[in-house]
């Protein structure tokens, strides 16, 4: 899967992906009313208005991008309901050949890990039948609980030719408050990086391993760093845009074969009609609003990483 | 929630919470076939076993025990249909007037924590309605993003008067692997129980506070150290049992209130007639036997507590 997300990224020149995090705020308003008219201000309108945000937002930039980041957290607030929608906003995108990183940041003990990993990138026998859960490309990870706790997913990346983005440096700003902190000398973040990078050496694609991942746009020094720890890890980088992480701060994230990072944008895309920038489009042509937004991201990264 | 906990752990002298983990595996076989008649080898022929399965136990020990701990992970497994089946056994534990602690181990970005202690521990609004997505007492948490994604979960308990767990030293071979490097000359987990304690200052019960942590039981010589770092935070202690931990070292994680402490047993309990201890129930009477096997750990806490 990490051959097919390089494949989509140099095929549509854009090493980005939309995160698919809509929060009721976001959604227009015509489109929780006709939601609400169906089901009512209920869990399941809610998650009907959140899938059909989502269905415009994917109809209006699949053919440009490489890959959507759905945040299950805010599919999860909704219950059941929310996460139907969550599956289905997955299923939907991969009918549109997207690659689908589900951004879950699990982890736990490893018999637990087992089964996050089942859930999300794996499959579950049932009696003689096998079923897949949720059935992402991608997962997040949080590496708190050490090798073991990594060591479930990993299995299942490679069994199914999946991947994984490990939690190194993350975004906010309080990312620093233990993962700044110094051992012998060094910062935790480049403990858990050296790491990342030797677990994902066992765990190979083309030219990229199959475990890769999460450093902050925020913190572009970092990130110049562990480029360098991990030349062979895949950066999915959040931070970009509404956080504060600025393209030209991007550059160092790359290899010098102009690959090995994709920069996520969530509310910069999906609410891009509540921006000045894209105003003009309107509530009505929200998805239009985020195709444009889409385009001119792709052309602030693309400059920033030529140079 | 912290006070009812204590409460019902004081009612019942049981300072033990049984994990509703529940594998496949573990289900008496004519149980999986009833689910499996009425709803085929599926993810809802899955989620239906898994369902009675819990019911059973629950049914057979609620009063016995001051809380349950289903762990999320293994109900995920099944996607939609074994989510749903994680929400039912939520709901029927609390109609018997249960705890629950919802091991989660969820931790994000602000907003996303946000949107994750909305799911388990708050609520959502939809126009004019607020709901309760999965409704626990309590959640699990992972420290790695610092405050601002501790925050949101502290501001839900004060707002709620329900309670977190932070990961602090979790009961996995490997958790040293991370948690125990050295900084300034003090391991990261008692860097992480030193900021437990801070968070938790804020938002107390009557004599412990909402914010409460997680520590193994399979580091006790930690237990003691973490116990005088957090003296106001209630400890949730997996490991006991199938991963190791044993009673006679669990002393030094109660206070001299007698109190502090609750122990987590899973497979241990709900697995207990597969053990030979138990066998002579057989899995007709899987539930007799998960009965029996509270008792004996009850006893086996309190010998232990009582010195």
């Amino acid at each position: 899967m990490i051959n097919k997300l390089i494949h989509k990224i140099e095929e549509n020149k854009a090493p980005i992906v939309v995160g698919l995090d809509p929060m009721l705020g976001y959604i227009p308003e015509h489109i929780k009313e006709k939601a609400y008219k169906e089901h009512g201000e209920t869990l399941e309108g809610a998650a009907e208005a959140v899938w059909q945000y989502n269905k415009g937002l994917i109809d209006a930039t699949y053919d440009l991008i490489p890959a959507v980041k759905p945040q299950i957290a805010m599919y999860e607030q909704f219950g059941i309901p929310g996460l139907v929608a969550f599956k289905k906003t997955i299923d939907y995108c991969k009918e549109k050949d997207l690659v689908v990183i589900g951004d879950v940041k699990r982890g736990d003990i490893g018999s637990t890990s087992a089964a996050y990993a089942t859930a999300h990138i794996g499959k579950v026998q049932v009696g003689e039948n096998t079923y897949r859960g949720f059935d992402e490309d991608f997962m997040t990870v949080n590496p708190y609980f050490g090798i073991d706790g990594i060591k479930p997913f990993v299995d299942v990346c490679k069994e199914e030719k999946k991947g994984i983005f490990v939690l190194v440096k993350t975004s906010n700003p309080s990312s620093g408050e233990f993962q700044d902190r110094l051992i012998d000398g060094k910062p935790l973040y480049e403990h858990v990086a050296e790491k990342v990078a030797q677990w994902g050496s066992e765990c190979m694609g083309d030219s990229y391993s199959y475990v890769g991942c999460v450093i902050g746009a925020t913190y572009p020094q970092m990130g110049e760093v562990l480029r360098k720890i991990m030349p062979k890890q895949y950066i999915l980088v959040p931070g970009y845009g509404a956080q504060g992480g600025k393209a030209k701060d991007l550059a160092p994230y790359f290899n010098k074969d102009g690959l090995g990072a994709i920069v996520n944008s969530s509310r910069g895309i999906i609410a891009a009609y509540k921006q000045p920038a894209y105003e003009k489009f309107g509530a009505e042509c929200y998805a239009d609003a985020s195709r444009q937004a889409v385009i001119d991201m792709r052309e602030d990264i693309n400059s920033a990483i030529l140079g």
